[in-house]
């Protein structure tokens, strides 16, 4: 237990002669960085021996069938695939060497080098010989041809790191005709086998537009997706979670937990905590279930029921009252980053103010509130004023209102301030209320991935290295059975197609993995649900602490996954 | 490495009968939480076996001796005192019972309950059948003599916890004769024979002028106070360092670690941090040690430099403009929450805004302006008009500016934004800049004690035991040479008054425990100050990861300690 003089042990830098993209090997390490490279990561079993791949029944699309058809006419119905334990001594995947590129698409999620790491490793293991490029700075790396060739040295740094800087990613999308073929004329100049895109819904959707571009070309290229987004919104059966979710999920119920013992340590502060998570509100409801604060908002729930912003603010108000009668003044508020998304009425009064504001001069004297519809009036009355304001004069390049600026956590204390204002005077009201405003998101999308992310990744990259040896396409690298020990875990491949929907846009039909939100009837929410009440009135508040990498606490799984697993969390 | 399923072990509520003041027993715990319980605390040889305590010299004060003689008859020059091993076989304190009361003061610190543990343990180890009191929600619980009989199933849920939630914390101060009275009464009415208080600065002076009243009346009942602020600005050389320091400083670390990697795998983010410490600028000096950032002001320097906003600015776009003539659009900037507070100009300008406010109309016209000089009038037309608005209508019951709710982070980025700006327009600067704003405050006070801090409190309680049993008053329990393993450490008590300077207040002298600023001379800053430039243009940047409680980085100390320490961080 003696102190260290060493709090940085320093990561031996110089070991590659290649340099770094980003100057990673630059950098010194902490202590714990530096602990996490030689981390060991156990693979499932399947993985370690000679596997054969096993094809399921054809696939459909997750709605309108006919239409996804017609959009992928080489790949739709395809099966998924499994990877199975083979009996013969012969490897079941054909022995040449390979040439794959590998990209990262769309936000940081914890867990993208493991992903990395996991294919190189296959490809050393299984395909000696082989060459792994990445393509820099997202999808853009792949049209302009801008990439490095990874070799064991270049990624050693990044193993079991946060982070994308390995080769960093982008925001820009495969779409028009040109830039397909700027795709095609790379997958040709490097003579590409295969690509794995790690990315979100957006990003496995394109992976999957590009698989079939080049089948459709007769090109060798095969295309792999891998789930990531720290959200959790790109799931389904075959992929019970994306990763990024764990670990993400215990950096912001770490934090949330600390607040909570403020909380009740000065017993005078309300914290209001926005998380990320814009779409769903997978996140708010995992931090809930780790840390059980007071009150929590879904978004999902508060669009399926139809609630209006006065509803959410009488919610909070009517458990401040209540909890001041026991004499509680404090307590703990999750808010979805993506709250304001789900208020209809919201959306009305935006929609109209963007009208208003492109066409109008905005009078001093108010007048042209009258061309607001009565509805949108009596809401934008309600709004704080600095809301009002920054719904008036925060506009992005094409004049709209910036809603993801706005911080809704300090709107609603606002709110919620001149409604307990009301019931002071009111006579119903006796306690104190301060409010604290917290927003937790960057901090969440580039921490170290859990041991719980730094072996699924591991094992969806691998995974994937096994996908493409074996010629398949336009799958979406899925490793399952994830309540039980990793020796256990599945490994395969789901049709993207088979996740696809399709929404009309501008008069066509685009095809779409469709987000998975919050399932009011799935086991995560309800089980929420059945607490919530308890949670409000008494403190239950659990402080999850660090995430730990050793010992105690350090191979816990979100809560969610166990919970749609079936497990009890 | 299998997945558990159970990520929250729960700890077994309801093993006492007394009832928990805030429900702590009624939670249930994290794995991590329930496992820190039991983590078992090594104390320094010399409190493990006999030990007797031996004076040092006559002390004096830090400065004004004549008046802290003054104001201080009984306790001024007191010696400090040091425990050392006895080889009498008899214990060198006298061995009777001893009714002890505890009380935290100000606010949350990580390790506080384990100070008490601590003392608890003492009196449980060397003075079988005392009693110890804890006065709940702070000084008040003393003066109106709100108390819990502390036991050990009481104790036991709160050993290695962070938060302050086992008795709660006050702001309240005993100042006036009437409080200093009541007191004496309470201290009657239990029969104390000592008390302990735990707090910052302010405390530990009010926690001297108590055991010198305390003295005068010949009463029985000692006095200790122990060093607790993670803003760590309460140090001197026998007090290395304050508790909580190391806890939050490794928290924020953390925080800060992951946005860099955030900033470096984007490439397009300057994140603007803020960190708590409005006193003194320790926390963010310790991040910097800790983390390598680009920017980091220290208020300290700001004040000694005598630099206005604008050269704070200056400096930031100066870096900017360098980073982004290397293709560097991305960054990390550490800013002290009390930055403003060491700037003049800043300070004059409140202070006239303070005055035209109370007495004057604010016209929309700005003919008020003209009250203000011109230095002022020039540093107000240059701040961003958010902050104007807020320096206007943002005021206190006492009709003040709230500096605190200043959100000096924002501010900051909207002048660099403007600066850039003009800069583009000169030609001078041809990069991208969006700027994303961070405050780590509360999320530090209540995390989990490290095990730095939970050891360290652990001695300074038990040792506040040993000088409270051997007749101790007026002493601040010190535990010194950190930087060797904890069998090392050292224990005693700081006379108080050799702490002391005066100032004056209201036309009297007030004594006061003067807050430990950043030394520019000091090792930490001149570590810090070798190493910025090339941590401004190269990414030096170091991710500390969470706080570990086993294996690699568990054992680390602050860069702030071992520097002072004289050793090599």
């Amino acid at each position: 237990m003696a102190p260290s003089f060493a709090p940085n042990g320093g990561f031996a830098a110089g070991r590659s002669s290649t340099g770094s993209v980003t100057g990673r090997l630059t950098s010194v390490y902490s202590e714990v960085q530096n602990n996490r490279i030689d981390y060991e990561l156990p693979l499932p079993s399947v993985l370690k021996k000679p596997f054969k791949i096993v094809d399921g029944p054809r696939s459909s699309a997750a709605g309108n069938p006919d239409e996804i058809a017609k959009l992928f006419p080489n790949l739709f119905g395809q099966p998924s695939s499994m990877l199975v334990p083979s009996d013969d001594s012969n490897t079941v995947v054909p022995d040449h060497k390979l040439k794959i590129g590998v990209v990262l698409s769309g936000g940081q999620a914890p867990g993208g080098h493991n992903v990395i790491s996991g294919i190189f490793d296959y490809l050393q293991d299984r395909a000696k010989g082989s060459t792994l490029y990445g393509f820099r700075g997202g999808p853009a790396g792949i049209m302009k041809c801008k990439y490095v060739e990874l070799n064991s040295d270049y990624i050693y740094p990044y193993r079991n790191q946060g982070g994308f800087d390995m080769i960093c990613s982008g925001r820009d999308k495969i779409e028009t005709p040109e830039q397909f073929k700027q795709a095609e004329e790379t997958a040709k100049k490097l003579d590409l086998d295969g690509l794995l895109v790690i990315g979100g819904d957006d990003s496995n959707t394109n992976a999957c537009l590009l698989a079939e571009n080049f089948r459709s070309k007769n090109m060798k290229t095969r295309v792999i997706g891998c789930p990531k987004t720290i959200d959790g919104d790109l799931k389904c059966k075959e992929v019970p979670t994306s990763f990024g979710f764990d670990t993400a999920c215990k950096i912001y119920s770490e934090m949330i937990g600390h607040v909570m013992i403020d909380a009740r340590s000065t017993g005078k502060y309300y914290h209001f905590v926005r998380l990320m998570g814009r779409a769903a509100s997978h996140i708010t409801l995992e931090c809930a279930l780790q840390t059980h604060p007071n009150i929590t908002i879904i978004g999902e729930e508060v669009a399926a029921k139809k609630l209006t912003l006065k509803d959410v603010t009488d919610y909070i108000v009517d458990v401040i009252v209540k909890r001041a009668a026991v004499n509680y003044n404090y307590g703990v508020i999750l808010i979805p980053e993506g709250l304001i998304d789900f208020i209809p009425e919201v959306q009305h009064l935006i929609a109209e103010l963007n009208e208003i504001l492109a066409h109008d001069v905005v009078d001093e004297g108010g007048v042209w509130k009258k061309k607001l519809t009565d509805q949108s009036l009596e809401l934008f009355e309600f709004l704080p004023k600095a809301i009002q304001e920054q719904l008036m004069l925060e506009r992005d390049p094409h004049g709209n209102v910036q809603v993801a600026k706005i911080e809704t956590e300090k709107m609603l204390i606002q709110m919620v301030e001149t409604e307990l204002e009301k019931r002071k005077q009111e006579g119903t009201y006796k306690g104190e209320f301060k409010g604290q405003s917290h927003f937790f998101g960057y901090e969440g999308r580039c921490g170290l991935p859990t041991n719980f992310d730094a072996m699924y990744c591991y094992a969806l990259g691998y995974g994937a290295g096994a996908l493409l040896h074996s010629g398949k396409t336009g799958l979406i690298s899925s490793v399952g059975n994830l309540s039980a020990p990793v020796e256990e875990w599945t490994v395969g491949g789901t049709a993207l197609t088979a996740l696809m929907d399709v929404e009309r846009r501008h008069g066509k039909f685009k095809p779409v993995i469709k987000k998975a939100m919050v399932e009011l009837e799935g086991a995560p929410f309800k089980k929420f649900a059945s607490l919530r009440n308890e949670w409000a009135l008494k403190n239950r508040y659990i402080s999850p602490g660090p995430i730990q990498f050793s010992g105690p606490g350090s191979d816990a799984v979100s809560h969610t996954l166990l919970l749609e697993l079936g497990a009890q969390a």
